[in-house]
This record gives structure tokens, sequence and C-alpha cells, in this order.
């Protein structure tokens, strides 16, 4: 297993400034790049306390990107269907060079009405407009003079500029939430996968997977060279009911978070989107002791944290990587730093007999 | 006085990676934020060698806002046709958190075919896009539950996160190349003005700020409280003729590379943008030895360089901002950090007897 961090804000500016925000965030990049995390990632949305403080991941990555030289730097995700694929072909190829090739790109169709609606995108087009721009930004990463005539988009031929630094392109990841049928596409299509395991049960994660890794296999994949990451909300102190009391507050307010974002989901129904007018009663009934026991969230002592993982690791396999959700800006950049520390120091060399 | 830093990179793959050029242009915002330079900036281009390295200026920016605690920095510009008000407004508001309240936001039209065609943006729609466009950023930041009902864009209730550090809103600069009509509206909306001497007379850039600063004070501003940045090429050393040699190979590269870049207006003809069409014969018949004459590129000895500031603070007052081209790529970055040491130490303080 690998480990990195993934910053998801769930602060407005009542609870803490965005300038608070970032400063305390971009230490704990730093403290990610001393001790040794394989990648810092950010999220994309827009208007809610639910990660709204990042509308542009590449913007906060790339101020990591201009302090950092080791880690990597991760959207998680960027929505195609939000921009013009020449601009976020061309913004990502800028990241991949000034970070010297650290780029892995995560893209996502989004879910929540309310940005759809600033945009002025139907919902219903968000596969389509989420499959061309993907293929509509790998072209302009790999080939020449493009010519591109989607349904969405038309334009060239134009060579974007500038040329991504890793070739032949940077790391590919879907990112998904919810949907067996993304899971199934994304391994056809030969890219990596991230998802959040809060979301859904065990076993419907565990046959995700098994779709995920038969159809990139089907398609010519070398079992073993797709990328699988999870993202963890994660509180760890040495004081175990420490770790479990401020956990608690964390959950509470990112479950409060989510609540508003997604209450647009009450009035809304989407073909695209089956299911998730039931999200609104979902994130109603989710309590923190539930998740606790079905090891959702990576809250704890080292030694109890390690266990989690051990099964987490059972569960899934030991060749995922882990995105800890260490500061939604709730706790303070104390917390999130000692999470950190033990992470690195007490729970990970110790993991699987020692093995990491 | 005062003085920053552009860039405005014109090399292509074929004269140095993007990478190398980030690095570089990375090593010179930390020489900058030492030296006291007042800003850097960086352009938004497409496609060509003409500034092609940089189609999203905010990610550049956000890199030197992870590595500097002091220096502004600027856009110069961005394009708001070429993405939707919510996204721009919130990454620069994003880039004035991370900066902790350094975002100057300069905003431009665009003036490239090829770089609407890609967009598939009319250029005849360019001002009142460019119009729509500040409107929504500056509401954006400003006000809370806006309701947007635009020719172009319609959005709304929504509320922009990030919050802007900078009250009521960061500087608003327009970029403008060679329109009288854009300095009289900048004027008249308050805005700051950043333009290219390189591009006009200078009696008709002398008329033109009249017009700007008429304008401004006609619709209320204080006088004495408008920005004013010129950008100049420039290339210093001790020794007056090796400046004057390297100046010659790096004003040589810029003018081919707008050459390539203008070649559509051959063939393109746009009421919004009347004279255009004359772009690529005055690409053609501009030399070196006559812009020198005309104190167009700041090129030579420090006591030349000091003199051509004299003459220009003459022309147009001594509370113009300038901003030094001093890095499009061709010559090395040690000729490029050798030019600002030597305005940083030579040139500056003595300008104007000593009163910088």
């Amino acid at each position: 297993m690998k480990f990195g961090i993934v910053f998801f804000p769930t602060v407005g500016p009542s609870d803490k400034s965005a300038e608070v925000y970032f400063d305390e965030a971009l230490r704990l990049v730093d403290l990610a790049e001393e001790l040794g995390f394989e990648h810092v990632k950010i999220v994309e949305h827009y208007f809610f306390s639910y990660g709204g403080y990042s509308p542009d991941p590449v913007t906060f990555l790339a101020a990591a990107a201009g302090r950092t030289r080791r880690v990597r730097l991760g959207t998680s995700a960027t929505i195609p269907a939000f921009q013009h694929p020449v601009k976020l072909a061309g913004k990502l190829a800028m990241l991949d060079n000034i970070s010297h090739g650290r780029l892995d790109a995560a893209f996502g169709r989004a879910f929540l009405p309310d940005e759809f609606k600033a945009f002025g995108i139907p919902m219903d087009e968000s596969r389509d407009r989420f499959v061309e721009g993907v293929d509509a930004i790998k072209r302009l990463w790999t080939e020449e003079d493009v010519v591109f005539d989607g349904t969405f988009h038309r334009f060239g031929p134009v060579t974007l500029l500038p040329r991504p630094v890793q070739q032949p392109h940077p790391p590919v990841f879907v990112t998904t939430a919810r949907s067996a049928e993304s899971c199934a596409e994304a391994g056809r299509a030969g890219h990596h996968l991230q998802t959040v395991p809060n979301v859904m049960s065990t076993e419907e994660l565990q046959s995700r997977l098994a779709v995920y890794r038969a159809e990139g296999a089907a398609s010519g994949r070398t079992p073993g060279t797709e990328q699988i990451h999870f993202s963890y909300p994660c509180v760890v102190a040495e004081d175990g009911q420490e770790a479990r009391r401020k956990g608690r507050v964390d959950d509470d307010r990112n479950s409060a978070a989510i609540r508003d974002a997604v209450a647009s989901w009450g009035t809304t129904r989407s073909e695209a989107y089956p299911g998730y007018e039931k999200l609104v009663e979902a994130t109603k009934t989710s309590h923190f002791e539930s998740k606790m026991e079905q090891n959702k969230l990576l809250i704890g002592s080292p030694d109890q944290v390690r266990s989690q993982l051990e099964q987490i690791s059972q569960w899934f396999g030991d060749d995922i990587t882990i995105s800890l959700g260490v500061h939604s800006g709730h706790l303070s950049y104390e917390d999130a730093a000692a999470t950190m520390r033990l992470m690195a120091e007490q729970v990970l060399p110790k993991l699987n007999g020692g093995r990491g």
C-alpha cells in the first residue's frame, strides 16, 4: 500500500477563512514532502462549504509544485464538463512541466445539481461530456495538428502547448463515486481509478473493483499496472479516545457540509444519475458509529488505525493506494500535522508486519 | 516609477522545453522577490511560440505564490472570453487567498484569430464578452447570491467561494494593445491600465493615456489613484555592445514569433478589430534599429538604459510602472538574471537623480 494526502475542505467563511485554510494546507504539503507521502491531491467543487474553497484544483497544486520537488500532485478530480478541453489540457500540461512530471490527472463527471446549473450544463449530458472531454484532452496531449469533431467541441487543426513532460501523457484516473458503469468504462479505457469507499458497502466496492480489473484485463492491460486510489477521512492521536472525539467533530461537520450540497437532489431527477435523489436521505441516516463499525473512517490510536488498514488490505488487496483526508479545516493545523506524523512514524512502518 | 518582471515566452519545443523554461522562470521569480521588484506577471496565449507555453497564467502565478511572500502576482492578461466567469473568478480568488492578497487581475480581449477559432468564439463578440465577463467576475467577487443575466452567461443565485482577500476586490486592470476606445472604457469603469508601448507611436500612446485619465477623472476617480503599467523587452549588460548583440537576437526571435501568430490576420477581417489585418505587414517592416531609436526596447549598459527610462518618464510621467520582459527564453537564465541584477543595483537606484 502507498499513502498520500487529499485536501477536501468543508469549511466556509464563518468557520475558517480560505486564506488561513490554504496557508495550513500548504504547510501540510511541505510536511507530506518531508515525511515521504506519495502524493497530495485536492478536489474541485463550488459555492458550498463542501469543497467550495477549491473551484480550481490546478491552482492549489501549482502552488504546491512551486515549493516541493518529490511529492506527486493529483486532481481529485477535475471536471471536463466545466471548461473547454483546450484550457484544461493546457493548464494540466503547464502543471506537469512546472512540477517536472509529477501530475496525476484524475477526471470526474461531477454530481451536484447546483454546479451544473451555474455552468449552464444539463446533467443528462454529463457522461457524454466527460467521455468527450477526456478523449479531447488525451488527444491534445499526445498528437499534433489535432482536428477534434465532437458533440460539444469542434476545433483544429491545433497543436497544444506546452507538451506534457510525462510520455505518452500524464497518468489518467477516473474518479467515480458510485457508478458500476463508470468503473467498467474506466477499465476498458485503460484508465486508473479513484473512489471513495464511504459511499457504498464493502461488497459493492469489491464487485466494482472486480469489474474494473476484469474489463481492464479483457482490454489488454497487464494486470497490476492499474492504480487504484481510495480516499478516507483520517484522525490519529496517541490517545485513541482523543482521536475518536476529534474524529467525531470532523465527521459531523463533513456530514453537515454534504447534506447542504446535495439538498437540491431533493428536487432534481436525472436519468444520468439513477438513485441520486436518495442521497438526501442517505446523508441524514449515516452516523459516525456505524461508519466506524464499517471501517470507513480511519480514526484512532496508531495501533487501532493499523488494524483498520490491515482489514482494508484484506478486503481490497495490498496494491491499493490510500489518500488520507487529514484536513477538512474543522480541526487545527496541529491536529492534522500530528495525524500525518503518527501515520508516517508509527502506523506505516509496522503495517503488514513491517513490510509497509 | 515602479518596476516588475513580465514573462512572455516566445520559445517552442525546438528552442527550449517548457520544463526548462518554467524552471528558469521560477528561479527568476525568486530573484525578483529577493531584489525587491514590485511584481511578476505572465501572459495567456495558445498554440504558437508567441506566448503559447502559458495557456493559463494563474497556474504559473500560483507556483510563484507558493514560493514567495512579498512580490505581487499579475495576469498579463487573462481572457474572460475563453472561460466561464465562475471558473475564472474562482481560481483568481484562490490565487488571491494562496498569496495572501497579492493578485493584480488584468483582463484582455485577445486578438489572435486562431485562439478564438479553437474556442469556438466569434471575434466580433470579443468586446461584448470581455465587458460582460469582467462585470460578472467583479460581481462574483463583491456580492453574495449573485443572479447574473447576461448575453453569454446566465446563472444564480450563487455565492462564489472562496471570497477574495483584497477588499472590495483585487485590483482590476484592462490590458489593451491598440484601441483608444478600450482606453476610454477602462477610464470610465475605474479600471487600471496595462499596455505595450511597442505597438504604437509615442504620440498615440500619450493621447491614449490622456483619454484614459480624463475619462477616469470625469467618472469621479481621484487623479493619481490609477495604475498604468507598460511592458518593455529588456536586456542589460555591463558592456552596452554585448547587451545590444543579445538584445538583437532576442528581438529577432520575438518578432518571428509574433509574425507566426498573426499570420492568420492575412485572411481574417473583423469589424471588432479595425486595422488588425495590417498587423501582418507591420510585423514584417518593424526592425531592431528603428525600435531602438524610438526607445521601445530597454537595451544597453546600465547608463544607457537609465537614459532610456528618463526619456520614458518625461514622455509619460514618473507615476507609471514598468514591467520588464527579461526572459522570452532565447537568452540564457544567466543573461536574464544579470539584467535583473544590473537593473536593481545600478539602474534604478540612480534613476531621476537617485529618487528611484
